[in-house]
């Protein structure tokens, strides 16, 4: 199992967004989607090994994570505007339910909507080994990754200094992609090789 | 300089396609998008040594050939429904315009439209090292990649038999990514991370 962790800064957190606008009503909401389809699709078929959570930290109703699975995902198709109009049904079907922090709440198969942040939801995971996706952090190349790993990646503006320091001191692990900062959907896709050249 | 061809079977020659359906009525416009996305951009940066070619044979024009280059490329955005436009737009000019077969007709700085089929793209490049990306390929994490490659990929049916016959017969060079068939954007950004780790 690999799982990520995209942290999101602008993502809005209301269903009124319009699909054709994405990156910025939307609040980048097409830099997520596009991380969906690098964690979860590899050609002609779903990577069931995988799952992608996002934390959308945009208004009106900050923190909510949507989490899509590889495993039992169905109906979506890897583009940018349908990935989306799952999240937007996400954030609708949040505004239903009574909230209750933390708990999951079921969008369709394979998605999932909580009032959760992104120090909880890395709670989580303890006990699980955590990387964080930093340009100075050490080479993935020269480097073990443990099993069932976690990786964590900012947006196109990067993590925030709080939740940074805050995933280091929960012992994650810093790892670099090579010289260039790549966007977050390429890191997604370059890790992901990179283990299935390891069978990890 | 690394360059990108996508052999796209489906991908409309009208430029009539709605932006709010990519997939389907745009014949996978939206895989093209993500294919220019990962030729031409890092975070916070264009690649000014990459040039995306993409080969439409999709009705009721084919074969039309749109190039976006790197070095040049102005107001466009990384999102799907951007690059879109921006082939829509090729695709208007392209209706315009006295056809001259061979012939590039500048839609905007960076991008450019030609009444030109696969073959005789690929025939420009004669005495460049060429490459396929095919499951079959050598790895090319085992392999010398020369200065100034182009790169072919197929969409996500394939390279025909006919075309895939026709660039070995030119001297190109198949390589592989690994144990599993990736999405063609996937694939880009898969070479590009190789080759930036060898400075090429």
């Amino acid at each position: 199992m690999r799982e990520f962790i995209l942290y999101s800064r602008k993502s809005v957190t209301t269903p009124s967004f319009p699909l054709n606008d994405l990156p910025s009503k939307g609040g980048r909401m097409d830099l997520i989607a596009r991380c969906v389809i690098s964690s979860l699709w590899i050609s002609r078929a779903l990577r069931k090994d995988s799952r992608f959570y996002t934390v959308l930290n945009g208004p009106p109703n900050p923190p909510l994570t949507v989490n899509f699975d590889g495993k039992n995902l169905k109906s979506v198709s890897p583009n940018e505007r349908n990935i989306a109009s799952w999240i937007k049904k996400a954030l609708d079907l949040w505004l239903k339910v009574e909230e209750r922090a933390g708990e999951w709440f079921d969008v369709q198969e394979g998605i999932k909507i909580s009032k959760m942040s992104f120090q909880e939801l890395v709670k989580k995971f303890e006990n699980r080994n955590i990387y964080v996706l930093h340009e100075k952090g050490k080479n993935i190349r020269n480097k073990k990754i443990e099993n069932n790993p976690i990786f964590i990646l900012g947006d196109h503006i990067g993590l925030p200094k709080n939740e940074e320091s805050f995933v280091e001191r929960f012992g994650a692990k810093k790892i670099s992609l090579g010289a260039h900062s790549y966007l977050a959907s390429q890191s997604i896709t370059i890790v992901h090789n990179e283990l299935d050249r390891r069978n990890l």
